[in-house]
């Protein structure tokens, strides 16, 4: 079986199954999984994606296509005793793509393929129902119409509602068989002036020509826009099936519906589903008509209805999940078109994995494999209050989750200018550009009438966790009158408050009131000692404090089982970005098992930033030396707290870090001051001589300028202060019986030379410090390698470096050579648009170039020092896609800020499964 | 003969050879070389490096040692027919260091070990001289005083000189043995006083502490420096010889002399040295006493001359190089102490290599390894005309080379002030810092008076390639009164003209006239069409285009025949960077094979400047247009120059790469014009509307911003307007008949898709243009590799692009995260300092950091397209220590500017021959 001469490209229903559908689309390959377990699916076949591929790539399908559909299309006659268009008694199919991942932007459906105007009146016929044959010929026109030729779609609609129209009809209902056949003459008509050509006649070359349609159709934009929001890759293509039709429109002993096996959103048992007599599926989802509830069908046809609950249990079981069905009554015969496991929200997918376990379907580890850290930090999202007063104005896209509640601000200055105030403001634009961006900041949420889940303002609210709504096409923005309009008259004035929810879409008028998650709630409470639930996932004693509702006891209950089992699953431990104690606590609470990074340099700012400016500007040793003296007891206090609260857990300290400009003057600002104060003629000495100070230090990128290590290592005394208050502080709590465990870690070193300067110089101040306080102390040392060179040299460095972290933000920027600051608002958009992203690498990591730099840093740091701790402490320790590659890489912890540790646990706990990433 | 139980450390003479420098250091091996060939050498033995590495790095000697030691001190006891320090016929020794390479920053020798109160009389009675014993010894002493005990010594160099005056003697000859006595008990004296304990009468004990301080002096600071400077590894260690005393200073029978085998400034044969009668080598070196020629030997002594002429035949033939010689003759027999390969100029250099080449001796493969880049590109800087009238008034450290001549400014702003208004400057400062960064800049030359090869100065200078002078400690800068004086009277003010020379160190008063280098006039012509100097090396016809001066024509002849030579060696190419047409001439003359990169960015400032900042500014696509109509023009022409002077060699031109701001008005300054008008109440409505643009389009980290590639995606139209002036301009020359070979590079690529994007574009453009004229055109479309992940995702972009141009320059700031413009200045002489760096990153490839990733991208890309044309355009191109790098992994070209291209020519081939890099 090699090479291209002997792929095969056709498989008959009975000759695949579930498992392959890379090769046969979800579609086919579960019509095959039904047939073969023996349910009443219609005979058919389908066309593989490989033979998609080939003809995306060529243009032309494969040679052997042709001759296999031949094949099968034969078998199928033979099958069925019918002949597809066959003038007398016609057999009719149905053609449906069907990709691996279900992708409702570029689903094509044509049904009724081999109808002509010959074998219409053969369906007449044995159907007894001219009106039906009539129908389905038109259906089949309007269908291949829009589909394989290319015409739009309302010109039928508008010569359906002008015969209505015409005949005083109410529904489709009411229409005749003679309404229905000249439809089809309009219809052929109309086909004829749009396309200069008429509705192909031959069958065969129906068939045809819908396969190539289904082809293309993985190409049109809405696909490949669809394809880059949910991360499809562009390259699988699409399988083709071609199912013998079966109609759920031949009179009342006929139907269609839909059902789930279980209730989708809780998870019990039970017959949930809708029913519609004497109609074809799509007049489901058309909505043309009201559907019955499921157990309508057990009023009409109890048998049908017998066998269809018979038939949902057999798939569960066989699944083992909850599965939504197609199906069709044709004259009281039940034929299955379709299943699938069922899409269910955040919420849903914990119940039904914990439910599913309860009842001993699946085990712990499959439920995990059921459930998503992206759901979960769905669930710990402040939600709108659903029994509060609400008046949605419009729906947009979901573009960055959450709940605001603001002042709505129409540019970005007033936002700013409000913010600044103390006011919750939520941005309304028509769209964002980068001009907007300190607007973004300033406010708790961004609106736009345009743009998609792309656009500028979707991709830079993400970017900065800002609750985000896009594309609510119904709001007219008008900027100069500081209003907007929907066409229901609703208007939100500048200034009102408006409320935007980022996980549904929705736009309210007024504040509706924002609750906790009771996810968080219960999260947090399992984490503090008093809870003490760790041990069996069985106990049910957390249900006692949360709301009484059991909708969310339930979901608070799945949540909190579901992380004791992840807990006690993952290889990865689970650590926290934290530099308060408030935060640390918090951390705590949610599980985290230590701190991985607490950043200094957050407690230099404020007050204590003019001792640094002192200490950076000194001119002398002795004037530095007072700078420092007075930061060091402030700088031991802000680790007492952080060591106390992590008592007993390790702490790794980031030594000083950025950019020297963060702590000086804005050279403009300050410039400005100085030269408009000459130009008053009102000289101002003091800023003068500070300007010089502050252009001697001005850096040009100061991203990759005096920072981190250098600093260190340039300013004498800064480092060493840090590891003084470091070691003075771990000293008092050990005095007190504590356990703290400091490990310091060096900031930006991109050579050996480097680290093992400070690190000598810190370890002589720690024995100082030791021996003042009579106190044994000895920390870990480490650094972050933040920079290709560290990773490239992660060998030379490890054999003086007890633990690595991975400062995966900046090994992005550098990797790449943009800064996130510049360039996120700049051009991410465009990128993402032109393909070259399919989300921000500083969301998730770039596997292909920082995730390869990381992992030869891994690997190599663990071969030349056996016992190296490698952690990552970038923003992607929160990102399950780039949790489940650190898994792949071994490290040893991830940590992440404090509200993602939950969702850390989660998916570390999916990784050491091997479970898929799931971002979505 | 494995682990350490087997490892030897002691060899005698009669073990070693040539070879084991590594072994036995240059000394000792050289010592071997001569003995195994029947050279007179006074026996004795070497201990290897291994052992001093095992005792620098343990603080112990081996333990064998001891025992191997006294094993071959006892077989050389034997040979000589004496034992060490007896007091009848004392055996003594000199114990000297020798490391790998010759470290004059490091050397230690002690002679007469051996010598004690009782031995002192063995060796008057033997050598029948009292004075001449005490003589000895009271040297042992202040040798091994100064060497092993650590006693200043000039604590002995005034007791002499106080002896001296007291007896009124004019020089050591004129005191007796009695004087000699004295001064031995002084000095014992001496020692106890300084060191609180006698001086060792054991020999065993003076020949083991003796050793030990040799081992020890590899790690004096001033041994530090100088491998530092010499870019000498730290962890090879020395080797110590200890060798029986001969004495030149027993009467005027004996003396001692250097000499070299041919004229180390001209190369030619003859008899060069120095002789001095009845002495010890210590005096020759120490000036005591005038030397005489070494002819002067042949006058007293026939038969030891002969026998030395004899004996340097017999060293050059063996060693077929040019050698030193250090010989003693005792009482009319000839020893040979020392020889090495004798040290050179650069001129020599070459014509030694050339004259050995016509003699026969080596071949013109060997005559490439025996001269370096560094040689070639001292011989091409201007130089001081030595004919010239000048007045030295100091010498200091030759820090950057040149000779630079202007107006001294003794600070930074007065240097930038005269500068702008054209005048060449010399900054001179006591020492520099990042303060004088700009002054440096606007400078022709920088001196200093303090600081070595690391300081600020040096360093910085260096980087920019300006002529530069440190550590000049007679000038006495008194920057107050802008002055400079020196200990004999002489004196600079500011605005006096001086000049420097940054080859030899020596400062000049007044303008010294400079002269353009024969050799860059030679390799010139010789890249003329005209010349046609290709083909047999023998060739002598350049130089009829010369000097007169025998001189200079020996050296340019040598220049150019070893050119040829290594033009038909070297297998990588050589381009040049150059974006004029006057530089593409000038590295085409000077034997450029192309272009490999013609950066566009300069031809878009000046005028144009006002055309780019409309493209970027402008608010509709028709603004830009007409902007970018402006500019085609403009464009083409510049394409036209170039291309027509390099007709039939490629041309790599790289499309627009700067940051966004550097075509923008400065932030700061534009800030400060629209505050200061609006204070003054008379605001600028342009100014202010221009800002806001700007303030729009500020980047914090631009070099990490909106550049390259990212704004070839962003900003419609603008690469594809230098598309099209290129095609325009190769198709207008195609037409005249021309053959124009441009090659479009892509800058700042981090993805292959951003690549893939603009070559469709670009393919498309060119195809156009190729219709409207009507000319075939097709170029070459590749891309920089310049960050990191570009080089890791090699692969993918090299199925894309037809070649690879490494920008080490930008890959090295992103591996290090540093940026050149804000470090370099700031810490750099820091990290040299500290030993982080040996060199810059920026001056020669980091080959375990940014090599490491080059050569990743390099094997992968050639994996993926086997034809795939590798080159390097970054600075390092022409930097031989890199280029020799890029050999190993095997690049196809260097490209380099213009002045560097004969220096990368010849360090290509001497790559290619496997010699070592020579950076020095």
């Amino acid at each position: 079986m090699q090479g291209d001469a002997m792929t095969r490209y056709v498989y008959d229903f009975n000759e695949g199954s579930a498992s392959q559908q890379d090769l046969l689309g979800g579609k086919g390959a579960n019509l095959a999984e039904m047939t073969n377990i023996g349910l009443p699916v219609p005979p058919g076949f389908t066309i593989s994606t490989d033979a998609c591929r080939t003809y995306l790539e060529t243009g032309e399908q494969p040679e052997a296509l042709a001759g296999e559909v031949d094949e099968h299309l034969a078998a199928l006659e033979k099958a069925m005793g019918r002949t597809l268009g066959d003038a007398g008694d016609p057999l009719l199919v149905s053609v449906r793509s069907g990709a691996k991942f279900s992708m409702p932007g570029m689903m094509e459906t044509i049904l009724n393929i081999g109808l002509n105007d010959d074998s219409v009146q053969g369906l007449a016929t044995i159907s007894g129902s001219s009106r039906f044959a009539w129908d389905s010929y038109r259906r089949l026109l309007s269908m291949f119409a829009t589909t394989v030729l290319g015409v739009e779609r309302s010109v039928f609609d508008e010569a359906l509602d002008a015969l209505k129209k015409s005949r005083q009809a109410e529904t489709d209902l009411d229409l005749t068989a003679d309404d229905f056949e000249e439809l089809v003459s309009t219809s052929k008509q109309l086909i004829a002036d749009h396309r200069g050509q008429p509705f192909p006649q031959d069958p065969r070359k129906q068939l045809d020509l819908a396969v190539l349609a289904v082809f293309s159709s993985w190409n049109t934009d809405r696909a490949k826009v669809y394809r880059r929001q949910e991360r499809i890759p562009d390259d699988l293509g699409t399988a083709v099936s071609i199912c013998s039709m079966v109609f759920g429109n031949l009179g009342d002993d006929s139907g269609t519906g839909v059902c789930f096996t279980r209730d989708p959103a809780s998870g019990h048992q039970g017959v949930y589903g809708d029913y519609l007599p004497n109609a074809q599926g799509e007049d489901v989802v058309a909505g043309i008509r009201n559907t019955l509830p499921l157990t309508a069908l057990g009023d009409r046809d109890a048998a049908s209805y017998d066998e269809l609950l018979k038939i949902m249990e057999t798939l569960e079981r066989h699944y083992k999940d909850m599965c939504d069905i197609e199906f069709t009554v044709e004259r009281g015969k039940l034929w299955m078109l379709q299943t699938r496991v069922g899409k269910r929200t955040a919420g849903a997918a914990f119940r039904i994995a914990m439910q599913l376990v309860d009842e001993g379907v699946i085990d712990l580890d499959e439920a995990l494999r059921r459930v998503t850290g992206a759901q979960l930090a769905n669930l710990m999202f402040p939600q709108f209050d659903a029994s509060g007063e609400r008046e949605v104005i419009a729906k947009g896209m979901a573009a960055s989750p959450g709940a605001a509640v603001g002042k709505a601000a129409f540019d970005s200055a007033t936002a700013v200018a409000w913010a600044g105030k103390g006011d919750d403001v939520i941005l309304v634009r028509r769209e964002t550009n980068p001009d907007d961006l300190r607007g973004m900041i300033a406010a708790k949420g961004v609106l736009t009438s345009r743009g998609g889940k792309t656009s500028h303002a979707a991709v830079v609210a993400r970017g900065m966790g800002r609750t985000c709504v896009v594309g609510v096409e119904a709001l007219r923005v008008d900027p100069k009158r500081r209003e907007v309009r929907t066409p229901d008259g609703a208007h939100i004035d500048e200034g009102d408050i408006i409320s935007i929810d980022g996980s549904t879409g929705e736009v309210f008028l007024g504040a509706v009131p924002v609750t906790a998650s009771p996810v968080v709630e219960a999260l947090l409470s399992a984490g503090r000692p008093e809870a003490d639930l760790s041990g069996s996932p069985e106990r049910g004693g957390v249900q006692h404090t949360l709301t009484s509702e059991s909708d969310h006891a339930d979901l608070v209950d799945a949540v909190i089982r579901l992380m004791a089992h992840a807990d006690a699953t993952r290889r990865m431990g689970v650590r926290a970005n934290a530099d308060a104690t408030e935060d640390a606590q918090r951390a705590r609470d949610f599980g985290a098992e230590g701190i991985g990074l607490c950043r200094t340099e957050h407690m230099f700012l404020g007050s204590r930033r003019r001792l640094v400016e002192r200490v950076i500007l000194s001119h002398s040793d002795e004037q530095r030396d007072v700078a420092l003296q007075e930061l060091l007891p402030l700088q031991r206090d802000d680790f007492l707290g952080i060591f106390e609260v992590m008592d007993g857990l390790p702490v790794v300290v980031r030594l000083l870090d950025p950019p020297l400009h963060e702590f000086l003057p804005d050279l403009t600002e300050l410039s400005v001051k100085v030269a408009v104060a000459e130009a008053l003629g009102e000289p101002d000495e003091d800023a003068t001589a500070l300007l010089k100070e502050v252009q001697r230090h001005d850096e040009q990128n100061p991203m990759l300028g005096m920072r981190g290590v250098r600093l260190g290592l340039v300013v004498p005394g800064l480092f060493l202060l840090q590891v003084r208050a470091i070691a003075e502080a771990a000293a008092e709590l050990k005095k007190r019986g504590l356990d703290p465990r400091p490990e310091i870690m060096v900031p930006l070193v991109a050579d050996v030379t480097e680290f093992s300067i400070i690190r000598e110089q810190a370890e002589a101040t720690i024995a100082e410090v030791g021996e003042e306080v009579g106190v044994d102390l000895s920390f870990m040392i480490g650094t972050m390698i933040e920079l290709p060179r560290a990773a490239m040299t992660a060998r030379e460095i490890a054999e003086k470096a007890e633990f690595f972290s991975f400062g995966t933000n900046d090994m992005t920027q550098t990797t790449w050579g943009f800064s996130r600051d510049d360039v996120e608002s700049e051009f991410f958009a465009h990128y993402i648009d032109a393909g070259i992203f399919d989300v921000s690498p500083f969301e998730t990591l770039d596997v292909a170039g920082v995730g390869r730099i990381v992992s030869v840093a891994a690997w190599e740091g663990k071969e030349a020092r056996p016992d190296l701790v490698l952690g990552i402490c970038g923003e992607h320790g929160g990102d399950p896609a780039s949790i489940h590659f650190f898994e792949k890489i071994l490290l040893d912890y991830v940590s992440c800020s404090p509200f993602r540790v939950p969702v850390a646990r989660l998916e570390a706990a999916r990784a050491t499964l091997g479970a898929a990433a799931g971002n979505t």
